[in-house]
């Protein structure tokens, strides 16, 4: 006689589940069983099986797509986008994006004053609570599929006594041409963090359960060091990778 | 009268601590109000009070400690290790790793011989299937502090014809050298995913609940741009960023 399983049952059904999805028993994309079947298989009533299924999309192993059913997901699979981070200067000095991606803003960008936060005064190297012109916007790319939190600070000081104290400069990357006309040779840092979204942040990006944020800080830089601006990136962390150059 | 709020109890529990997390009522690394004194506040019973618990868990924004209790996290803290990310190469050819961590493994490394899976095959650029020397270590830092999983896929055919054909060639960071040695000049790309761990990724690297995996694939180049070997690191999420010169 094969030992008890002591797991409770919506866990062994999870465990069924996963280990189907790992081997390719139930391949990506493909609807899993229906609950009844698992219900019947497991001897257990729905709750318990739904129980088992809301474990594995917080895991972001199934995807539960409104009257269509639960679908498998593969974590072995390479996302559809590859998303090239980068700055190319063109032969007449302009600054462009790598990544080759139209991104265009879903809503219009929203221009705001705030105060340096400590995390990211540290990141800029200023007093925290030092006021920073704020550019936010919700962009997206291939119809829709793709889609980003953009965010751009740039520091008042870093604009003092400049043709931008009275008139705020474009946000990135249209920003970097404004800080080469300022006479500044740029340098890019970039620091990638990931954690699960803010409920608001899940709304806008349209985040499946289960779905972690890449989070991407980009510092820009002088020639000797000195950060100028920054931006955020928050992207999703499914179907969707970034490359680097190393 | 202020409307009523709808939500059901849990839920409201968890909104009003995420917002006080979020805005610093509960700051960061301090124990969230008892579950007695939220079960009072909002007049429901304590089970009630662990559902709401839970969500917040699930997002990475609270953590339990065994016996201590339940204490906040801030999704904006900026990391305690940065993880520079890059190689160097020292005057006398050397290559060496320029994330200035001292990694030793935590377990004896396990070395296989394994088939490319579909995934991998395309990134190496070899047929799938072609068998791959495959090793994997648990590497540990800063007193067992930081954690990665490390697995190395050197494609058979890349030995072909050279004394590593017999014995295999050791790991990387090692490797580079023995394939420098082999006459190749080295470029490196990363690819930067991340997804919610599996249960034998939690337990190897002690993710606590609602904490994602940072997952980076190191392919190593020739000049040429031919793909030479793999590297697969998962990394904990919490508390670590990683860091790309651009």
């Amino acid at each position: 006689m094969p030992p008890k399983n002591t797991q409770p049952k919506y866990r062994q059904i999870a465990d069924y589940l996963r280990e189907g999805i790992l081997d390719g028993t139930f391949p990506a994309g493909q609807p899993l069983p229906s609950e009844e079947a698992l219900a019947k298989q497991f001897g257990v009533t729905r709750p318990t099986v739904r129980q088992g299924l809301t474990e594995l999309r917080a895991s972001g192993l199934v995807e539960a797509i409104m009257g269509r059913g639960t679908f498998a997901r593969s974590p072995y699979n390479r996302p559809s986008f590859t998303y090239p981070r980068g700055v190319r200067r063109s032969p007449d000095g302009q600054y462009t994006e790598a990544d080759g991606i139209r991104w265009t803003d879903a809503e219009k960008p929203t221009a705001t004053r705030t105060d340096a936060p400590l995390a990211l005064a540290d990141l800029l190297r200023i007093p925290p609570g030092e006021p920073l012109f704020t550019y936010d916007a919700l962009q997206t790319a291939d119809q829709g599929y793709l889609r980003q939190l953009h965010r751009t600070y740039v520091p008042f000081s870093v604009l003092l006594g400049t043709k931008y104290e009275e008139t705020p400069p474009p946000p990135a990357p249209q920003l970097y041409n404004a800080l080469a006309e300022l006479g500044h040779e740029l340098h890019f840092t970039e620091y990638v963090r990931t954690r699960m979204p803010l409920p608001d942040q899940a709304q806008a990006l349209r985040l499946a359960d289960g779905v972690p944020l890449l989070h991407v800080l980009r510092v820009t830089l002088t020639t000797a060091g000195k950060p100028l601006t920054l931006e955020e990136l928050h992207l999703p962390g499914h179907d969707l990778e970034l490359a680097f150059g190393l």
